[in-house]
């Protein structure tokens, strides 16, 4: 009842195409509406859009509500799509205003303002409209509580109880002065454990960990984290109160930003791609950096050519130069995680960043010494050549420094100047450690080339 | 006042740090007190070991308690072993119990007996250190308020009153029977909106999302975001109501479980590592995968020195194989992280594998088709040879679809039998497309060798 597994709702989801292969849509409907609301938008979206479109208009406004606040943001833009502009508007009605506001914004700008123009909760959703997706203001609810100063506990439960249990971000209320500028904030808890002719003033804390309509949603997130409050009130410049984010909406950003830092390291630029993407859209937004990899990779092979004498005379070398960039371009990596997620976590700044700089040279040191020796030993034990084991062993300690000291500047220098660290960051650093360990090796290959033959 | 930037405490940290050096104690507490807790937790962090040490037993109980809970699970661990027994089980029992039960843990089996002795809530923080660190049971506080059936609101909210808003998960309440067996859950708002002499069995919401104490902490995080609810009650096998995890809880655990990812992916196999972990750390954790590594590029190599005698006549190709295994190695980082991201978010079953498995074919053979012509078309204008350019782009066109098969099949298979897609996948996989890359280009050439002259 309670796990997870997808698993779980594909005997309903069965009985469902089974009911609209027959042409039983009632009976489909009853089977959805046995579902908890998340796993009923899992099981619609599995539906084919046709399904989707004869069994949508069935749904009672409330219940259609509920399933285009539940279903992914594209996959909600699809469904709003197969409805009437008036029917779609008495949905959003019923919907929390953030939540319609994204959908709106997915709308072509006709129907937009048509379903605007019928909406009657229109005034609620318009304000959040004109702030960017990815911004406090674009994650914002305009559906909160407001108390004034000298409001008192029992004025502002009997308030809560007239207005019902419909507010979307329950468990704060927010003092404002006459100007609605915020100035408090009160606990649901602290409201009721008040004695009932206290006013907000006194129950309220004055110091709110707040954001602006602008304050990106990465920041929202992390002061939701750090100082463990549930809900994040918006205002904007003059410090007037536009809306509240919520624990929520912040659950999914978390999930959002690590997933693209995670994609972005592995040059896959869409955060939105999932192993269920269709061919075409992988390829779109693979290929273009498999491109610009491969323009750094033939650049790497002009490196190598440059030594093609060399590898002429000594043939073996071919097989070792790509241990040298390889561990060059794992020990990167192992660099780049840390350093882009630290970014991320807000744990570096910019200006004590020689700390962080210096342990990397010192850790590549280390570490390429260790696996230096093992190389070159390794290499000595198979081919009986100590000069080749040497050289070998060298190149790996001077790879893995160059690997420690761009693994852990370039984010920090894209980060300087306010691209995202983890974009980028690997071609680069896989650039250099590939042509530098090549460079390594086959140079201090004929420097000894009298000693390898 | 509510940017997060770090660098807003450091002026408090430069006057801490100053009354420190001048031996004054009572200045460096008062700067502190002027901190947010979160923000006092970090600066106190920053400070040396023995500053720390002579810091904390000026602290009030209860602005320690604050302390230890805001402080990282390390830094706190090792700022109770700087207090005596007696004063950190009068601290401990100020925290919540789960926050106190991790820093028990943490301790000498000896020492961890002494203080739970000396603690008044000891039987609150005992039943929780038997759970596993990453099970709900780990996570849970046992610090929740539990109702009966015939409660009623006003009743209830009389109980809230006195017992004051101390309560660490104050926004659900939870119905229990007889036997404690969790029976309903009540939300604060709809608590305050009921009628004063409703009981609980009339507001209470029956289906209630829920956890076992042996859920792994990342199923807990996300039936949380999927149902949208702000904690999760967790029972034992009996359906006993033992403890609740909270949002906070949760929000730490996803952030840590997608470094974590990102970690792995990138051969980092320790999530607590940071760009300011001690070289001696970051080399204990790195170093090994690193050896691991050069295995397979050792091995990598050895399929290379199969085809001396080829690379011996045309020294070119040892330019140009690295582009093979390269391109086939950044294909299947593509994947991989796809991959592992749609597990880890609970978007791919397994018996339903067939359809990601084709179409990451399809879009290795794809992307495979225009990196070739592209790579093959480069190098025919470079060197003049059709055949290099030819044989170059087949063995991409080959190692790409490689590439998709193998970075898709790797993580599922692991995922299968019950080990964590993400650790060790990027080396299997880049082990796979190196040695396919290497022998198909060479292979290739070897079979065209007498038109490569």
């Amino acid at each position: 009842m309670t796990s997870l597994d997808p698993a779980q709702i594909d005997p309903t989801l069965e009985k469902i195409r089974a009911a609209l292969e027959g042409g039983r849509l009632e009976e489909a409907m009853q089977e959805l509406a046995r579902l908890r609301p998340a796993d009923r938008a899992e099981a619609f979206s599995d539906l084919t859009d046709s399904d989707q479109a004869s069994l949508l208009p069935r749904f009672p406004i409330p219940a259609a509500a509920d399933l285009l606040t539940e279903l992914e943001e594209d996959d909600a833009a699809d469904a709003a799509e197969t409805l009437s502009s008036d029917r779609l508007a008495d949905v959003l009605d019923e919907m929390p205003p953030d939540d319609a506001a994204d959908i709106i914004r997915d709308l072509s700008p006709d129907r937009a303002a048509e379903v605007l123009a019928s909406m009657e909760d229109a005034e609620e959703v318009f304000p959040l409209l004109g702030h960017p997706d990815e911004s406090a203001g674009g994650l914002m609810t305009t559906d909160y509580i407001a108390l004034r100063r000298h409001t008192t506990a029992a004025q502002a439960i009997d308030f809560l109880r007239q207005t019902g249990p419909a507010s979307t971000t329950p468990y704060y209320l927010y003092a404002v002065d006459r100007d609605r500028k915020l100035i408090g904030v009160v606990g649901l808890r602290d409201l009721v454990a008040a004695p009932p002719d206290a006013t907000v003033e006194t129950i309220m804390k004055r110091d709110v960990i707040r954001a602006t309509t602008s304050t990106d949603q990465e920041e929202v997130a992390r002061l939701m984290t750090r100082y463990n409050v549930g809900a994040v009130p918006v205002v904007d410049d003059q410090g007037v109160l536009k809306g509240v984010v919520t624990y929520e909406d912040v659950l999914d950003v978390l999930v959002k930003e690590a997933t693209e830092d995670l994609y972005r390291l592995s040059n896959v630029s869409d955060a939105d791609l999932t192993i269920h993407s269709p061919v075409h859209i992988s390829v779109r937004r693979r290929l273009p950096w498999l491109l610009i990899n491969l323009l750094t990779a033939l650049f790497a092979s002009w490196v190598i050519s440059r030594f093609e004498s060399t590898i002429a005379r000594v043939a073996i070398l071919a097989a070792f130069q790509s241990v040298v960039a390889g561990m060059g371009g794992n020990a990167a990596t192992q660099t780049l995680a840390i350093m882009v997620r630290s970014i991320a976590l807000g744990n570096v700044r910019l200006r004590d960043a020689s700390g962080p700089l210096l342990r990397e040279l010192a850790t590549g040191l280390f570490n390429g010494i260790v696996v230096g020796v093992a190389a070159g030993l390794g290499l000595y034990l198979w081919k009986g050549n100590p000069w080749l084991g040497i050289i070998l062993g060298l190149a790996i300690v001077g790879n893995l420094v160059v690997a420690g000291l761009v693994g852990a500047f370039v984010p920090l220098a894209l980060k300087s100047v306010r691209l995202d660290p983890a974009l980028a960051s690997s071609v680069i650093v896989t650039t250099f450690t590939d042509c530098i360990g090549f460079a390594l090796f086959l140079g201090l290959a004929t420097v000894f080339l009298p000693r390898l033959g």
